[in-house]
């Protein structure tokens, strides 16, 4: 099977299913759930977030590579194809980039309807430090063609989905792919790539969202007509109704989130706090504009007050922003809102809906119940 | 507040919601599931798990602890109080043990009813190296009374469990905190302890559940009437009605585990493998007693073959034990199951049910479609 062969266009109709009015999550929903995580938001609190806490989703298995055999193929429409071994890329120019990911469906369980696939709430994030060597003078070095348009890269790691079996692979437009900070990363927060984060090898497009940093990556092809494989096609598009192709998933779109305040209860996670001054702390970002405020509601929505933004650091483009305020907690039951903005507009109250609930970057709310008795300890 | 201080008597009587028929996961329940995750499956290829992909369980926050100002005090019925900083417990005798640690709830959301909380499906497992120094000789220099029965563990995580604000702690009785291969931990595969896994001190003990192994360690005090704080007394019981005590949940009954074969459906997780000879590998574990043997059925359970099953390695008595057979897939659709037993009696294929899902070791089933077609790379 090569993964950039187009699949046929009923296939390429097949629909991800749509959860019922009141319908809970399935076990099937659940066993993605158990499988892959989120950042617990408390760790929000991290510039660069551990390993073990950083976001992960994968689509099928972890596949099991020995970096020692394992290899990449860098051919289509280029002058000379190179295979390139781990030592190969380890000997090339290293950079050390710290870098925001997100999933494309973080925030889709709480959409209504729920589109039913991997049910995140709102924590699928997290930022690192990606060591690798940039993409872009090994393209240069194989010679791309010029008639070339996209650049397919395809990971090791293979399933079905929606009836197409398929090794997980992902086309990006050339001149996304020929920016200088996309980079073939090895290591992360200073260590060897761990397995779920795609060793020996992955992509790195800072500013996209996670499904185009393309793990456990065996194949770099460049193609001179767009690619039409499953990810690109049918996954990762913006659609609303039944038939139509929807917009491609491509940048983070802007949000702000708040590590949710004092202590929570165990099974409903509502969070308690004193009455008095409460410290507020985030992270902002976006993929596609610099973050320009964040402002934040402690009454569900009605008023808003800015928050202090960190200053942008011109050494981390691609991390997240801190964000700080001070609340002024009464007694009595509260919800807490914030929202970002970036240079192209707010982060929108009400997120626009689409079928597989991609890049829908809706409002993170927090209930908050005030205290008013002493602390307690 | 003191956490060993008895809470009321209808406060222990808070009960967990058990679902009804039919009732699919609720948004608490996925909220624990996002936060938590488990080990995927296929990582049961590891010896030891990577610290990422080990199972999790935070009951409330990670705890933000600076390892520089942090100490832990042991006080209660002892002679003389110590106060130790993490530079005094490195500079003792270190031991580094391979544990594996299994969560009590695991398999708690595959129950009839299921039991509301924490949704594990089998996923709550793995084995690590942990580092640190043993318990006894430092209970040992404090002069432990003659009347002490329990040791109470206190961590630095804090919420609400039903109605109770608490630090999370266990009891421990005093001779299982005796034992030589009890720990307290700083290291995890030879790295810091991970914020997740406790940093900067947790609690080991070897052979019991999750429950016991306190994380974010503040203080160890020597009791001389039994522990009746809530996740003795509440949590962690294996209650059938709504009104017995319950027996405690202590240590892991066995279980085997298969790593699913073959390719997964993305969404349903369902497995797939072309026909011919496949080779079945798993772990097996018992907290109580040596496995003695796995056996895997092919035909959902109606007739078993025995698995081979690694010999027990003296070095790691801790740990889980591979197995493995040979599959001669035939096409069309079967479910495999396995099961371990111990020196104490088999793993049973119907498990008993209680209240809270807790030590539930019903057994792994897995659904696979044999293709006779011929392997498609």
């Amino acid at each position: 099977m090569t993964t950039t062969q187009p699949t046929t266009e009923s296939t390429h109709r097949g629909r991800a299913r749509i959860a019922e009015p009141g319908e809970g999550i399935g076990l099937d929903e659940l066993a993605l759930a158990t499988r892959n995580h989120g950042m617990p938001l408390e760790a929000l609190r991290y510039d660069v977030t551990p390993p073990g806490l950083h976001y992960v989703l994968t689509h099928y298995d972890i596949p099991a590579l020995d970096p020692g055999s394992w290899s990449l193929e860098l051919g289509g429409a280029v002058a000379r194809p190179l295979r390139l071994t781990l030592d190969d890329l380890r000997s090339r120019p290293a950079v050390t980039s710290r870098v925001l990911l997100e999933c494309a469906g973080n925030g889709r369980a709480r959409l209504e309807p729920r589109p039913v696939s991997q049910p995140w709430l709102l924590e699928a994030v997290g930022t690192a430090e990606w060591t690798g060597t940039p993409l872009a003078p090994l393209l240069e070095e194989a010679g791309v063609s010029p008639e070339a348009v996209d650049v397919a890269f395809t990971g090791a790691d293979h399933g079905v989905e929606r009836g197409v079996e398929q090794d997980y692979a992902r086309g990006l437009p050339l001149a996304e792919a020929m920016r200088p900070d996309v980079l073939l990363v090895w290591g992360m927060n200073g260590m060897p790539l761990p397995p779920q984060h795609g060793a020996p090898l992955r992509l790195l497009v800072p500013g996209w969202y996670g499904m185009a940093h393309v793990k456990w990556l065996t194949r770099i092809e460049v193609l001179e007509t767009a690619f039409t494989g499953f990810q690109n096609a049918v996954a990762y598009r913006m659609r609303t109704g039944g038939d139509d192709d929807g917009a491609p998933v491509t940048r983070i779109a802007p949000r702000a989130l708040l590590a949710p305040p004092g202590w929570p209860d165990f099974m409903t996670r509502e969070r308690f706090v004193h009455a008095g001054p409460v410290t507020l702390t985030g992270r902002a970002w976006s993929g596609r504009a610099p973050v320009t405020a964040v402002e934040v509601s402690t009454d569900a929505g009605t008023t808003w007050a800015p928050a202090d933004l960190a200053p942008a650091d011109p050494a981390h483009p691609h991390a997240w922003r801190a964000w700080t305020c001070t609340w002024d907690a009464a007694p009595g039951p509260h919800e807490l809102v914030v929202r970002a903005a970036d240079a192209e507009g707010p982060q929108p109250t009400e997120a626009p809906w689409n079928r597989q609930g991609m890049a829908n970057n809706l409002v993170q709310r927090v209930p908050v119940t005030v205290l008013d008795q002493p602390r307690g300890r």
